[in-house]
């Protein structure tokens, strides 16, 4: 189903719809536990009494054996072709960094690194110096190199040597290679256009000054004495909910990443604290103001990476736990899945199908005893590609037409 | 997930896949053995003892309901979308005789025919002459056909009345029409170009020249007094697994068929005897030169063909006994699935999903206790296109990158 088929058979309706997103929730089974994955070992006493009455299924983020990043695992949750739907990397990183992106601001990785009396690159990260260190060097460029021509650049500073630059004025675009050798023992080469276009022109000018600047404000510094800009992209203009889905959306979620997705989704980011209690009681406190509402939760994502299996279990659990606050609001379908699978083995993402929870009028009941990786892979949703979700969404809230006659 | 997508994300690496193909594996449940599938009814001790911490699934070679030729259906294992790389009727036939190929070749199928007087066809199969007399006469245009221009002509004898043809010299193509008037009561019609390019030309012009030369040569000759020739393709290039995958590839296949599409897929064909145990005795032997192993075992497909159900049984009975001098070998992702199915009751290839199993260290245990198309339904990869698998198969080797940020 082509996005623009389905946007076609969008109805308006005063159904409101949950999606609420366990990041990397998706695991695998651990022989150490009985076999158990996360989901399953978990006590979810308010998750099992959704089960029975629950449609169940997988998703895969982009396709079989892609692993997503949590740009296009988000995008494809939002209904977007992850890989039509591209997102550049200084975009994403800005977004991660918690700097907000207007249309027509071009984002781009950024790192101090150290160059010889010849302007060669000799560490292109700068030995790694502190974050601390970085935040004092981001703080002088602020204040020297804040504007090239009538171009603001906006900075934010990283972990360690990294950090982000937003160029934002007029006639701007992001279609400019890097300012990066990406390998030592050569200079840092000038930006310049990868199409002809007076955007591309400038924007590789003004690269090239901020670069040359940087130089100059750093020189005496050590051994942070210059700085790479890469990944330059424009903040992307797709149509989002209210255009697309005829949804006024709302996202609930404390990272600085996934409120960016978010809002490049055409979503209203809250303010919110970090637990899912917080996310929940947000939820309750903007019923009234949206139709659908994205609540992000980050514990699952992290205690994979962290290869912590108590951990992801415990945040499970924290879910279940607060969850009455959330179906007390008695949404007309929710959805519980996650963005990507992050195995606790794997201590990263990966490319296994994600489990899906959707309850709603008229989702069927698959009778399940508990939602985890085992009941989803026999549920009545089968297995989609993460993208076609936003249908089902939006066919359980009775918001799609009928296709033709 | 477009290949160019998946192939922007191949890593280096040094971990060894083996493809482990049962041509023709998947069965239907019969009724006389208690409702069992060949392997389900088969007694695999070692394939058992993999199963319960494999990942189980099923594989679609083109599509529901499409039935795929040899061709296809390992195109597609391969990782070629079946449908957008074709590969030429005439090169397949070319590969299925054994003949090598090489960049350049124009291939098609032959057969002797019957004319009268007037060079009118009255049997397009000449009475379908005993393989023996078609040797003979392939022989003899071998010694007055064998150079047309300054084009080579190779020539196969086949069985019955068919041979094939493969020209070889420089500037020929494959877009030219048949000398075949595909039914009695008509001349031979010349072959013409397809497209405007003088490749086409030549090719044409060489091919009758050949078809005048063969009704010169077996003007004496009854009932096979002239030959047809059709589906003359060139021998296709398309990146192979070196540049796709990164992946220094080797088949392990006694039939020319597979040797040849295998070629085409850019792998190193190897000597091999015809048994199972013979096959990983070659993977044994070449194990340190090669990162990915296909290896095809060829009588599950005949078994199926003769309608054999025990002979099907023993084919994978004597691949199980073999199995652990393959598993001694320690592979990092081990894959057994088919190219596609052929039941019994059919007494062919089907269009019915072909059962995967696939273990590795990050594979997930779906805990079946044996692999069948019954514990595949349920398994955790799910239903898949044929031409994702290799996609799993990298994911599950460590080398695919991460997709976006």
């Amino acid at each position: 189903m082509t996005p623009s088929v389905l946007e076609t058979l969008v109805l308006e309706g005063i159904s409101k719809i949950v999606l609420l997103v366990l990041d990397g929730v998706g695991d695998l089974p651990h022989p150490e536990h009985d076999w158990k994955t996360p989901l399953e070992a978990a006590r979810t006493p308010h998750l099992d009494s959704l089960a029975p009455r629950a449609a169940l299924g997988r998703i895969l983020p982009v396709g079989p054996g892609i692993t997503p990043g949590s740009g296009p695992g988000h995008l494809a949750l939002f209904g977007y072709d992850p890989v039509e739907t591209t997102v550049g990397r200084g975009v994403l990183e800005a977004l991660g960094a918690g700097l907000e992106l207007k249309p027509g601001d071009v984002a781009a990785r950024a790192n101090f690194c150290t160059v010889d009396g010849n302007g060669v690159v000799t560490d292109r990260r700068a030995g790694r110096i502190p974050t601390e260190a970085c935040e004092r060097l981001v703080d002088l460029l602020k204040k020297k190199a804040a504007k090239i021509e009538d171009v603001e650049v906006v900075l934010q500073a990283g972990k360690g040597h990294r950090f982000v630059a937003v160029f934002r004025g007029k006639g701007l675009g992001g279609q400019v290679s890097d300012a990066d050798p990406h390998k030592e023992g050569k200079p840092i080469p000038s930006a310049h256009p990868i199409v002809t276009s007076q955007a591309a022109e400038k924007t590789a000018r003004v690269v090239n000054a901020f670069v040359k600047r940087a130089a100059e404000v750093l020189k005496d510094e050590h051994p942070a004495n210059a700085a790479l800009v890469r990944g330059l992209s424009e903040r992307p203009t797709f149509a989002g909910y209210g255009e697309r889905f005829k949804l006024k959306a709302a996202a609930i979620a404390a990272y600085p990443m996934y409120r960016g997705v978010a809002q490049l989704a055409g979503m209203d980011v809250l303010a919110v604290g970090e637990s899912p209690s917080d996310a929940f009681v947000a939820a309750h406190k903007h019923w009234n103001d949206y139709d659908f509402f994205f609540i992000h939760v980050k514990g699952t994502d992290m205690a994979g990476e962290d290869g912590n299996f108590a951990a992801k279990v415990n945040t499970i659990e924290d879910v279940d736990r607060a969850l009455p606050e959330l179906l007390g609001l008695d949404p007309d379908v929710l959805c519980v899945t996650g963005d990507h699978s992050t195995p606790v083995p794997v201590r990263g993402h990966s490319w296994h199908p994600v489990p899906a929870l959707v309850v709603g009028r008229w989702c069927g009941a698959d009778r399940a005893d508990r939602f985890h990786e085992k009941t989803a892979r026999a549920g009545s949703l089968g297995t989609l590609l993460s993208k076609d979700l936003m249908a089902v969404l939006l066919a359980n809230a009775s918001r799609l037409d009928k296709y033709g006659a």
